[in-house]
């Protein structure tokens, strides 16, 4: 049987194993940051309407430029910003790894370099080196706020093409204020014009305002977005960017022609419609990823103040075995490599009592285990 | 106002446009090779009915292995081919775009070589060097078929990491027959072990067998396939490959996770249960492209040999004037930037009738032209 190393692959990828949290079947799955709300089923119904319309044109290719969707995702944006974004100033593709994918093949690749905060999202790295870019890590302080001060010198030691700040942070949670972003874009202006990606994934999810407004008169700002957490739709894979309309035209110069299908767009746009319920869901989640703070912190965890639908807790002498133990009881969390700490998804307030529950009993038997010891 | 200049973009991507056909809003468009007939109502109801059913999980993930899709596409191969294809050896993606750019990532990129035959698919050459992969432009005989001698001589000389070999060619129609795919992929192999892409997005329209069953022994030999063409989906983005299921695992090394959402998933299983129908709409395509060839050549137009559904045709002093000049009476062709030549897509019966009426008015004012010079 012929194996992976038996082919002409290239030599970087030998050895490496695909990305992705491992998909158990386990009564509670806390572990990716899904939404745990189903769409409600007018959207459902709308979905399927606009679908419907879509597929009696499937046999011709899609609007290319997706203007339509652009509009209303400016809409939407200009809305819960304030900060005016029309279509030209938005792109969209396959899920946020496409449009960071998109802009690293634009403004980095071959020769160039990026630059993210780790422990951060890690897709930033691996889609920096699956594009031929160098891939810097820089520091986070022990709290897992951004070191302005050290970041500043590693930007002016790297010089990189593209710098990516995520806020709210994954896995930690932890969001970046105004200043920061303000201070690292100058810092990277000033070594060499460079590309600075702010990652809202988790953006509705946070007690602060958008870091959108940011984008005037920083054309070398992009803010980018999905709809798989505040839109409950981690399913359609759609991702946005918001950013000067240059920036826009820019990433048109690599983006595969046709790359965003029409049951895509059309899924997208149904969803758009429902905003107001979609966003009432996320005022649950934010009261639910509240009320896992406070529990974890009474239970006697240490937990990393979470601006997204997701809560860092630790910490453990062995992460990997309490995430074990966790599963044992039922629920799947997510290891994410931060030693002594785990990340739970904020689910419905019956999944999330099922994880308590869990991490309860973890740390009684912590508690007798030091008390016989 | 900024411009794409002021970005600090690649420089090779300076000075670039995007790739794509003039979206023209014209009566008839046979430009882009779509297939003319719209999803049957029954179909439509179906895909409905699938992607209602995806939208109420749309809140997770979708399968980020696709198993159920490529398991059908794999019977599909199986019983059109008769050589079994089972889901280890299929992968499917966002467009047969997304599938080549994911096999250039993989077994190409920065410092490596992909060739092709030209002219053919544009997207070989543009996607080999949005991956930082030099391109090679191999030879062809006058009358558009492979030169194989002077093509294993670029082999020899290039020792290209992939080579694309597309059968049904694209822009000219031409199919390919297994001895030349196996005597390029022996001098591709014989040169360095080398990736063969034989791209068949055109297969079912053509006269000659698939040359799928060559993947038999040959771990190196990939067919890439669409349901953009004979499935009457462009609009949904499928595209998929067959292989030894070590490329398949390959691939996985590079791909986004969960690059193809739910709703697409959804979209195509349920076109693949209506396969029977949608053939039907392939064999009056390949009658109605035989009679666009026979009438061409009645009108006193050269025509390239066709097993695709489009046409070549020439020849013209100025291609691209022509191809205004038919503009002028409503119809859209394709002005491939091939010398002399035009690609028309065959339609329906009726735009096919309004594009001869155009062409044959377009020689009798030639014929008038050279009466009275």
């Amino acid at each position: 049987m012929t194996g992976i190393d038996d082919l002409p692959i290239r030599d970087e990828l030998r050895g490496k194993s695909p990305y992705g949290a491992p998909q158990l079947d386990v009564p509670v799955r806390l572990n990716t940051n899904e939404n745990p709300y189903p769409l409600p089923e007018a959207l459902v119904d709308r979905i399927t309407e606009r679908v419907r319309e879509a597929a009696r044109g499937l046999n011709r290719y899609p609007d290319r430029d997706a203007v339509e969707l652009r509009t209303e995702l400016g809409r939407y944006l200009t809305r819960t910003t304030g900060y005016e974004v029309g279509a030209a100033g938005v792109w969209a593709a396959n899920g946020s790894n496409e449009v960071i994918q998109q802009l690293l093949q634009t403004f980095a690749g071959p020769g160039r370099v990026a630059i993210g905060f780790e422990p951060s999202y890690s897709m930033h790295g691996l889609i920096s080196r699956g594009t031929g870019t160098a891939w810097i890590s820089g520091p986070r302080h022990a709290d897992f706020t951004i070191d302005v001060a050290a970041a500043r010198e590693a930007v002016a030691e790297h010089r990189p093409d593209v710098v990516f700040i995520t806020s709210p942070n994954n896995p930690t949670g932890t969001a970046v204020d105004a200043e920061t972003v303000v201070a690292l874009y100058d810092a990277a202006q000033a070594a060499k014009p460079s590309l600075v990606v702010v990652d809202e994934a988790y953006v509705e999810f946070s007690h602060r305002p958008s870091l959108l407004p940011l984008i005037e008169g920083r054309p070398n700002l992009v803010v980018s977005r999905t709809m798989s957490k505040a839109f409950g739709a981690a399913g359609l894979r759609l991702g946005y960017l918001a950013a000067d309309p240059a920036v826009v035209d820019a990433v048109q110069l690599v983006r595969l022609p046709y790359h965003l299908s029409a049951v895509t767009q059309a899924t997208a746009l149904a969803a758009l419609e429902h905003t107001d319920t979609l966003l009432g869901y996320v005022e649950q989640l934010k009261t639910e990823r509240d009320r896992l703070v406070a529990e974890l912190l009474a239970i006697g965890y240490e937990v990393t103040e979470s601006d997204a639908n997701f809560v860092q807790f630790g910490r453990f002498p062995d992460a990997h075995e309490a995430w074990r133990q966790i599963l044992d009881h039922g629920v799947l969390v997510r290891d994410n490599g931060v030693p002594g700490w785990l990340r739970v998804t904020a689910g419905t307030p019956e999944e999330n009592d099922a994880f308590l529950d869990a991490v309860r009993a973890l740390m009684k038997e912590r508690s007798k285990k030091e008390q016989s010891a």
